[in-house]
């Protein structure tokens, strides 16, 4: 368990490197888990746990996902999920990551894929919509109050730790974020 | 010094969430450094050692450096400070951050700043430049030979890690990033 881990320091300073990402499934859980801010040390054995059980996920994500399937995603799009809006338009689509990482924890997606699984697959076409989607990101601080202090984040394949193959702009914030950048 | 600390892993241990930006005046040094792959223990003291020296840092540049006076990336753009350039146009520079945090670390800057000292400072009109950033962050990771497998990040602000006001999108590859994401 978490709790045995963290009675084992000299265990988890061999493993500061082990990667983690969110669990596809994860996704289906209850809305509502927040970070927080006051009680560092159980935030901290929940990355450790994570880490652990979702690098094999991610090594999982990676081996299917990158085929142009329908994701999570479509089922947030259409509202056949619920999931908690902060911002939407006729482009981008604005919800809270189910595992926030940090107080404000907002994923910007485009309601249309059109082919963007990753943003490794943009071609010059889709440059529009990722500016929308960076401009979204900013619009999405504004409103959740954060907008003096965020980071932006995009993943993209295993190593990048993607977790859903369809493009999503993170949005976090309401704590100080750290060097490096996971 | 670094080595200091690492005798110390109980101190180690309390020190999980020290926030860290890069110092200002690391992008003076000389270029070059590389995080090694093969060398994890000492790659993981230099970002001990950084982290606690770069928190004031990041603090003081907080304090007096959205003002929109000139950066250090002027200079870069101005090819008056020289940098190791990865991808250039009419709107965008590519070059390797100087405290690089995995194998590749390439930052993508707009030429022209146009009031984006930060992503918070964007206005729809900033859409097309942003997309253009995002996308030839794409063209980065191909070139660097990291297309599957790569993180793009954005700070704002102290609490997101900013350390220069001029609007910059990192591109990490090359190593198995983290979660979360600092």
């Amino acid at each position: 368990s978490p709790v045995e881990k963290i009675s084992h320091p000299v265990r988890f300073n061999r493993t500061p490197s082990a990667p983690c990402c969110r669990r596809r499934s994860s996704l289906l859980r209850p809305h509502g888990l927040r970070v927080s801010r006051d009680f560092a040390p159980r935030r901290f054995v929940r990355h450790i746990a994570s880490s652990t059980n979702e690098e094999a996920a991610a090594r999982t994500a990676a081996a299917t996902a990158d085929t142009g399937g329908p994701t999570i995603f479509d089922k947030i799009i259409a509202k056949e999920i619920p999931s908690s809006i902060v911002y939407e338009d006729e482009k981008v689509l604005a919800f809270r990551d189910i595992n926030p990482q940090a107080p404000v924890h907002v994923l910007v997606i485009p309601k249309l894929r059109d082919g963007l699984t990753g943003l490794d697959k943009a071609e010059p076409r889709h440059a529009e919509i990722l500016g929308q989607l960076l401009y979204a990101a900013k619009v999405v601080a504004e409103k959740e109050g954060v907008a003096d202090g965020f980071r932006v984040v995009i993943n993209n394949g295993a190593e990048g730790c993607q977790s859903v193959y369809h493009l999503h702009v993170h949005v976090l914030g309401g704590r100080q974020m750290k060097w490096p950048p996971g």
